[in-house]
C-alpha cells in the first residue's frame, strides 16, 4: 500500500507559473518546442506512470528488497517488469541527446520526473538513477568506438549502470583507491581491485551492466590524480560473463530495494574512458547534475511523507482541538490541532521553497549546456556550481528530518511498519551520505568555491536574485542578502589568517546561503498570481515564521567565529 | 559486537563535583548513608554489570530480535539470562523502599542505571524499566490484600509489569478508551477490550506478569474521569492462565529487543487499583519518574551513538586535516578534521549538560518525596513538574538527532548494519513518542503548568537557578533567563485574549527553557574544579558556540508570534 500521488498541478505552478520556465526555455534553439503546454504534458504523462507503475511497489522494495544468493541478486517482486515498461516507455532516455536516441527534452523535466520517482520509490529508483552519470561521462569523455558500443544502450536504458568508486579504505577520499589498471597489448586493460557500496552492482533488472570504475594504472602517481575511469561491462560483447564478481549486498538501515554491492574485479576486461590521471575530471561532468538528482530525493521523500501524514491527521481523531479550532464531536482531526498543523504547514514550507530553488538549478543547467551565449552559459554555470552543493545538503538534512517530523504525527503508529511512515525515514537517511556527505558539500561550497574569488560569484547571485526583490516587501530578505554580504567578505578576511576557519564554518555558512536562498523562493511564490489560495499561504506564513528566522542563528554562529579565530590562532 | 562503556567517571564528576548530590542527599533521614562513596560504590557496580551483562546482548537484540509465534513470545537470545542475574543481583529494587523488600536508595541513583542500561540495549531495559511505575502505582493505591500478594514480587523484579493504556482509536487521547470491567460478586472484575503497544506485554523473562490495565466500569462516565485502574495477571494465583492473548507483536522501525504487544483482554480476571474513576490519577504518581527515565534514555542512546563514532574517528583516516590540524601522513584520523570535531563536540555538549539537567531532577525527585521539610519538598515536587517534560522532550528529540549526526561521522559505514550505529539511531525514535509524545509535553509545560499561575513557577525555578550565577562571568546567560521571563509574561498575557496561542507556541517554548536550563547546566560544569580539561572544555566551548545560541532563535519566534496573534485573531 503507497498513497503517494504525485502533486502534478503544485509542480506545474511552480515550474510555469512561478518560474516561467515555458517562457525561458523555448528560447533555446535545442528546446523551441519545450513550451509550458509540452512540459505540462510531459508531466502528467510522468505522474501517471509514476502513480500506477512505481508507486505500488514501494513496500516490497522495503521487505523483502533484494536478495543475494550465490553472486546473485533478485531484486523485489515487480521490480524488473516495472524497469522494463520505464525502459521501453522511454522514460530513461528523456533528456538524452536526440543524436543518441534521446527525445532531447530539458534536464529540469528529468529533474521532476526523478523527484516523483524518488517519493514514490526510493530504492527502485536508484537502479535508474545511476544512468544519468554514466551516460554523460561517456557521451564526454569515451572513445568513438566505446561509444559506439554503449552509448545507446546506456542512453536508452536498456541496460544499467554503475559507478565503482569506494573502495573499503576509501571512501571521502577517492586519492586513496587502490583497484590496478593494467594494459593489454590490444589497448584493453584488466582490472584488479575491490569496490564497496556499488548501488546497482549487481542484478536482475537488465540483460548488461555497465561499471565505470575507478582505478590506477602501473606507475601512475599516488592520490587523485592518479586516478583513470574505466568502462568494465558485466558480459563482453561475445556474451561471455566478465570476471567482475558481486560477493555480498550491504544490509542496510534502509534503501533495501537497491541492492548496495561489494563487487570483486579479477582480471576484468575493461577499457579506458578519457586521458590516463584524469578519471575524477571524467566525473566532474556529471557531478552537478548527479548531486541535484539528490537533491530531490530529499525533496521527493519529504513529499511522501507529508503526503501520509496529512492523509493520516485528516482522518485520525484524538482530543478536542483548543479555542476556534474546536470541533464539535468528543475528539477532533489532529489535523485541526496547532501540534500537528505546525508540522504540515512548516514541511510543506520546505518542500515548496526546495522545489523552487531546486527547478531553477535544473534550468540553470539547461542555461549552461544550451544557451548560445557564452556569458550566459557562464553565470548559469556559476549557478549550478553554486547553489548545487547547498541544495544537496539541505534538501536530504530535510528530506530526513522532515519525514522524521511527519513520523511524528502518526503518534506510535508512525513507529510500525504498516503505515509506510518509517520506511521513508529510514531510506531518506542514506541521502545525507552518498553523492558526496553534507559536510563535503559544505566545504566544497565555502572552501573550494566561495572563498577562492573572495565571494565574488556568490555576491552575484545574490545580486542577481536581488533584481527580483522589492525594496518594501521584501525588506527582511534584502537586509539578509546583506548580512550574508557581509559574512562573506569577512569569512574571506578571517580566513587569510587562519586557514581551518574555512572547515569550521562551512555547515553554518552553507545553512545561512540554504535560507537566504530558501527566503527568496518563497518571495517567488508569494508574488505569483494564484499563490494566495490556503494552499500557499500556510507554508508561506510557517515559512516566514518557523523556517527562515534560523538564517540569523547561522549568521550569529558565523559572526562569533570569525570573531574569535584570529586571536586564538595567535595565541596558538 | 557493543563497545559501549558506562561513562562512570565523568557520570561520576557531574553527579558528585557539579551537583554536590553526595552532599545533598544525607542530608535526608532516607538516606544518611547515601555518601560519595556509596554512590561510587553503586556507580561502578553498576557499571561493571552493564558493561559486562547486557552490553554484549545490544546486536541480537535487533536482529534475530523478538519473534512471535502461536501467542508466545521468545526473547533474542541471551535476555532472559540476562534479565535473571539483573533481578538476582537486586538491580530492579534499587530504589524500592526497604519495608518492601527495596535497597532504599536514591531515586537519582536509578536513574543514572538506566541511563547506562538503556545505552547499552535499549530493547532489553525496556522491561525492567516498566516495573518502577507499576511498584509506585501498586503501593500508592493498591489495596493491601493487593500489595500483599504483588508489591514484593513487582519490587524485586521477579515478575515484571506492563502498563496497558493505548487502544486503536485512543492514544494520546486515553479519555477514549473502552475496555470493559465488569464488576463481579466477589469484589474482582472481568476485563473485555483490546490493547495495543503495550510493552513486555507477553514474553519468555519470567514466570508471571503483572498488567496495571485503564478500563471502564458499566455506567462510568465517558472520557478520562470514567477511567479506573485494575491489576490483571498473566498467570492467577492458583496457575491457571488469565485469559489474556497475546495476538501479535508489532513490526517496528527499531527496539526489536522489546515486544510490542497486542493483547486481547478476554473475560481477564483483575481487581481494581485505587478509587473507581481515579485511573489516570493512579498513574500520575509515576508520571514524572517515567517521563524522566526516558529523557535518560534519550541521554544514554545519545552517549551510546556518540562513543561508537568517536572511536570510529580515531581510527579512520581519510585526507589530510586543514591547517595546524595536518597530521604527516597521506591521510589524517578523521577526528581531525573540523567536519567531524563539530559533531563530537556539540553531541558531547548535548549529553553532559542534560545529564546534569537529569541528575538535578532526580535529586529533586529524592527530595519531593523525602525532604523533611514541607516547603523544600513543595519546591523539589515544582521543580519536577516543569523541568521533566522539557528533558522528556529535549532529550530525546537530541538522542535521535543526536544519534543521527553521529552516524554521519560513519559516512556510507554508517548506512550500513555492521557498525551498529544504525541501529541506535532507529531505537532512539521511539522515544520522542511514548510516554506522551514531545508535543505533549510541550502543551503540559505551557498549557497545563506554565500559564495557569501566570508563569509563578517557571519564573521561581529561573531565580533559583539565577542564585548560583555570576553577574558577569553569566551575563550571557542572566539575559537570556530575563529574556524567558519576558516571553512568559508577555505569552500569559497574549493568551488571555487568544485562546490557540498556547498550544501554537507549546513547541517552541519548550525549546527556548530547556536552552536556558541547559546554559545553567554548562555554566555549573565550568565553575567546577577538575572540568579545565579538555575533556570539558571543548563540548563547553560547543555548547557555547554552536547549542545555545539557538535560544535567541526561539525567543524571536515566540516574539513574532505573541505580536501577531491578537489582531490575527481579532480581524476573523
Amino acid at each position: 500500500m503507497n498513497d503517494y500521488r504525485p502533486p502534478v498541478d503544485e509542480q506545474r505552478f511552480l515550474l510555469l507559473d512561478v518560474l516561467r520556465t515555458g517562457e525561458i526555455l523555448p528560447t533555446l534553439p535545442a528546446f523551441t518546442e519545450a513550451d509550458a503546454d509540452l512540459l505540462t504534458q510531459v508531466l502528467e504523462e510522468a505522474g501517471k506512470f509514476v502513480g500506477k507503475v512505481v508507486s505500488p511497489l514501494q513496500a516490497v522494495g522495503d521487505a523483502p528488497g533484494c536478495r543475494f544468493e550465490d553472486g546473485r541478486v533478485t531484486t523485489p517482486p515487480g521490480f524488473a517488469d516495472a524497469y522494463r515498461a520505464f525502459w521501453q516507455a522511454g522514460w530513461p532516455s528523456l533528456a538524452c541527446a536526440p543524436e543518441d536516441g534521446g527525445q532531447g527534452l530539458p534536464w529540469v523535466l528529468e529533474g521532476v520526473l526523478y523527484e516523483m520517482l524518488s517519493a514514490a520509490n526510493h530504492g527502485w529508483t536508484m537502479a535508474p538513477g545511476l544512468l544519468h552519470g554514466a551516460y554523460e561521462c561517456l557521451k564526454h569523455h569515451g572513445s568513438e568506438e566505446l561509444k559506439a558500443r554503449y552509448l545507446p544502450k546506456v542512453a536508452s536504458g536498456e541496460w544499467l549502470a554503475t559507478m565503482c568508486l569506494t573502495e573499503p579504505h576509501a571512501g571521502s577520499d577517492l586519492g586513496l583507491a587502490r583497484t590496478q589498471a593494467v594494459p593489454q597489448a590490444d589497448g584493453s586493460f584488466r582490472l584488479r581491485g575491490t569496490k564497496i557500496f556499488i548501488s546497482g552492482g549487481e542484478h536482475d533488472l537488465t540483460d548488461n551492466i555497465v561499471h565505470l570504475v575507478l582505478a590506477r594504472e602501473p606507475g601512475a602517481p599516488a592520490g587523485p590524480k592518479g586516478l583513470s575511469l574505466f568502462l568494465a561491462p558485466k558480459f563482453l560483447e561475445d556474451g561471455t560473463r566478465n570476471p567482475i564478481a558481486c560477493e555480498r549486498i550491504e544490509e542496510k538501515m534502509g534503501l533495501h530495494g537497491s541492492p548496495t554491492c561489494v563487487l570483486r574485479f579479477d582480471e576484468a576486461v575493461a577499457w579506458r574512458v578519457g586521458e590516463p590521471g584524469r578519471g575524477l575530471n571524467a566525473m566532474f561532468v556529471m557531478m552537478n547534475a548527479a548531486r541535484l538528482h539528490v537533491a530531490l530525493q530529499g525533496i521527493g521523500l519529504l513529499d511522501a511523507a507529508w503526503q501520509k501524514a496529512n492523509a493520516y491527521a485528516q482522518e485520525r481523531r484524538q482530543m478536542r482541538a483548543p479555542g476556534a479550532l474546536r470541533g464539535t464531536g468528543a475528539a477532533d482531526p489532529i489535523v485541526r490541532h496547532p501540534a500537528v498543523r505546525r508540522i504540515l504547514d512548516t514541511e510543506r514550507a520546505w518542500a515548496d521553497g526546495l522545489r523552487v530553488l531546486a527547478y531553477r538549478t535544473g534550468i540553470e543547467l539547461d542555461l549552461a549546456r544550451h544557451h548560445p551565449d557564452a556569458q550566459r552559459r557562464a553565470t548559469a554555470q556559476q549557478w549550478c556550481s553554486l547553489v548545487t552543493p547547498v541544495l544537496k545538503a539541505v534538501c536530504t538534512e530535510q528530506g530526513f528530518a522532515g519525514a522524521s517530523r511527519c513520523l511524528q504525527v502518526f503518534g506510535g503508529h508512525g513507529y510500525v511498519k504498516e503505515w509506510g511512515i518509517e520506511q521513508i525515514v529510514r531510506d531518506a537517511r542514506v541521502t545525507m551520505i552518498y553523492e558526496g556527505t553534507n559536510e563535503i558539500q559544505a566545504i566544497d561550497l565555502l572552501a573550494r568555491k566561495v572563498l577562492p574569488d573572495g565571494g565574488q560569484g556568490l555576491l552575484a547571485v545574490l545580486d542577481t536574485l536581488a533584481r527580483d526583490l522589492d525594496a518594501q516587501r521584501d525588506a527582511a530578505l534584502l537586509a539578509r542578502f546583506d548580512a550574508l554580504r557581509a559574512i562573506t567578505r569577512e569569512l574571506a578576511a578571517a580566513s587569510a589568517h587562519d586557514d581551518t576557519l574555512p572547515y569550521e564554518a562551512a555547515d553554518d555558512y552553507l545553512r545561512a546561503v540554504g535560507l537566504a536562498l530558501l527566503g527568496w523562493a518563497w518571495s517567488a511564490i508569494e508574488r505569483t498570481p494564484g499563490a494566495e489560495t490556503a494552499r500557499w499561504t500556510a507554508p508561506a506564513r510557517a515559512a516566514q515564521l518557523r523556517v527562515l528566522p534560523e538564517f540569523e542563528l547561522r549568521l550569529d554562529i558565523l559572526r562569533t567565529q570569525c570573531a574569535t579565530t584570529t586571536p586564538r590562532r595567535s595565541a596558538a
